[in-house]
């Protein structure tokens, strides 16, 4: 298959390493389920190795492909774009159910599906969500150990570097990923453990504060985004139901926790475009009323905002609010990667959607529980950055009390 | 990923549309489950385009890799061999229960197994055997509609043409596949329905003669195979139970029935090598008694025949007979494939294990109904070649009379 003479075989075996040692902590005798682009073959076959070195029973590489993907856009009958194969989304549900460990790799061309139709991409979204949910509730509730790591795809290479030769531009988009993701450090295990341990006293700090509402200000945004009720923040390294700790993001810069779906109030402006299932969103400005969407814009890509919006009740409101200081390396790197995994990073970011059932201080609530708590329920999690150098947050504490949070986009404790 | 400059493209592209339109058949709103190696993701992407021309659902690929298959026999723990991942083979069972179709692509590395542990490649095997029995069933009962067809891979057309410079060999095992799949004739389609009406005037005849057994004689060889009461014969295109009319391989050229597990007796010697899961197996030799070898000697690879027909009680007996003239076109090319699909269509063979419950008279009985008529039962199915162009072939009716089938490997009637 693809040999990729630009990009260092010893990073992409450390990345290997790091995706299967930290981002899973894989367990002797767990099967892995590894989705990824097929153009990511060479990191797939360095993960068999690691996964297989810590004592995988089997593991199973589900790989797409971006020509496969458009001959359906180009080629398919009106009816196939509401069809999903449930048969594959249940067989995962049952590996996850079986202890499973499941490992994505993002490396997607993040403008493959921008010339389609939105309204069929928006269907095939849909499809593959509902398709999806009962396998995706197992990975968002963190019933087994996860991880998503990312590779380069020349496409995606040549978005974030237009101006170097492909070639060129997949070395440096590789350089930027590994040095996001901390493998280029001499130890990179070590590097995790010592970051994880940085984000644990932050969200530590944070849960100390038992803060009611954050309150966002900045250029075009003036956005009070109440917390769920027993609302819990977490970063880097979680613990899962099974008893490993993973690290579900690699990289991973944010601390993060469930807002409460009816007490978001206000507007906000989007700080860098969305890439959205390979249609770019820029510009987004929303704004809320008791925690719903009543109105949002975007500059490009405003239908396809719409219809994400529009995908279920829950897609309106909230299901995240994270917070990344301004300096973190993937910010401080000044790469626009076009992909949520590392601009998320770069940036404080909400979510429309589905809510971590997890971000609560006790972690095994039923979803009745997490509802009348304020915790969101939809088919859709999606992040978009909210946050710059010039952003302030203040928490507020149920008396009204505001502590500073953030200023000027930085940790302001 | 590859770029395949020494495989014509228009070659690929017919041979995706045969597959889907002689192939399979497939019909507006199926759902289509394709493996296929990573290695022919170029034929990939042009079946995934004809599918969604011809109405398909959702199209889901699943790609193997050699050097992900490779890593578990280097890297993985003595337990991991046992476990083969029964959600992904559960899940096609019900994709094929809920009318999907199956397109497979041969086109694995005819040696990739040949370093390692014999004992634990058969342990993979048979796991993964146990793993998709349900699904094979429906696949070898024609629930659905199913095709295999071919794509090459640089070390399979290394072994095939170890002459050649690599891009020469690729070239070479590709036009050797267009041809013996009749896409480099001028109508592909009208090629293959003139194929299916002479497999169908041979099979029509046989089925006329009702034929107790078929005494095979030629160097090394001796053999009456009893023929399953209540036997069919089919060759070329396949009716299946949703309505559909398959072409099962691509390419076929032979005439095959159920053989009776328990009348099967003498000596019968491979005239081809066999290469079975990456094991080639050389110079077989077999005993029969009473429809069970008693004795399997190889040249090379005995261990893993011994291996193999030690699978379970039905892998010591025969599930298939198969026809197939000295002049067909794959055997006329003298190209020695080093794969079964092209191979056994290049020579008289038979097949070790489970039979084809549909080669009856009435093609819907129960398990218990075949195998009270003979039928052979068994995890595996493995064809090897026993006709060349010295093997006649008697066939023997109840009352011992005996009607010429084959003279000099080449029909006589
Ligand atoms: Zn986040
Ligand atoms: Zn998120
Ligand atoms: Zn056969
Ligand atoms: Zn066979």
């Amino acid at each position: 298959m693809t040999s990729s003479p630009t990009i260092d075989p010893d990073m992409i075996d450390r990345l290997a390493e790091v995706a299967v040692k930290v981002g899973l902590d894989l367990h002797e005798g767990q099967d892995l389920v590894l989705t990824a682009p097929a153009s990511a073959l060479p990191l797939v076959r360095r993960i068999a190795a690691h996964a297989y070195k810590a004592g995988a029973g089997v593991v199973v590489p589900i790989l797409s492909d971006e020509d496969v993907t458009l001959a359906r856009f180009e080629n398919a009958n009106d009816a196939s774009f509401d069809v999903a194969p449930g048969w594959l989304h249940r067989g995962m549900a049952e590996a996850y159910g079986n202890n499973a460990a499941r490992l994505a790799i993002s490396g997607d061309n993040p403008m493959m599906l921008s010339a389609q139709d939105p309204a069929k991409v928006a269907r095939v979204n849909r499809a593959n969500s509902i398709a999806s949910k009962p396998a995706m509730e197992k990975i968002t509730g963190f019933d087994v150990n996860w991880t998503i790591v990312s590779y380069p795809n020349a496409a995606w290479a040549k978005l974030v570097f237009p101006d170097l030769p492909e070639p060129d531009a997949i070395a440096a988009l590789a350089r930027a990923i590994f040095a996001a993701s901390r493998v280029d450090q001499p130890d990179p295990v070590a590097a995790w453990a010592a970051h994880n341990a940085n984000l644990a006293q932050r969200s530590g700090w944070l849960n100390g504060q038992r803060f009611a509402s954050l309150h966002f200000t900045g250029p075009g945004t003036d956005l009070i985004v109440g917390l769920a009720d027993e609302h819990a923040w977490k970063g880097g390294a979680s613990p899962v139901k099974n008893g490993i700790t993973c690290n579900p993001n690699i990289p991973t810069e944010e601390v993060f926790t469930t807002p409460h779906a009816l007490r978001v109030e206000g507007h906000v402006s989007a700080t860098k475009p969305l890439s959205h299932n390979g249609t770019l969103i820029e510009n987004i400005r929303v704004r809320f009323e008791e925690g719903r969407i009543v109105e949002a814009h975007a500059t490009k890509g405003e239908e396809v905002l719409q219809r994400v919006i529009d995908s279920d009740e829950g897609a309106r409101r909230l299901g995240e609010v994270a917070l990344v200081p301004h300096s973190s390396p993937i910010s401080a790197s000044g790469v626009l990667f076009y992909n949520t995994l590392f601009d998320e990073n770069a940036a404080c970011h909400i979510a429309l959607g589905q809510c971590y059932s997890d971000c609560f201080t006790d972690p095994n609530m039923s979803a009745e529980q997490i509802k009348a708590r304020g915790g969101n329920s939809s088919m859709i999690h999606i992040d978009w950055m909210i946050g710059s150098g010039q952003v302030d947050i203040d928490g507020v504490a149920a008396d009204g009390t505001r502590t500073p949070v953030f200023r000027q986009g930085e940790w302001a404790f």
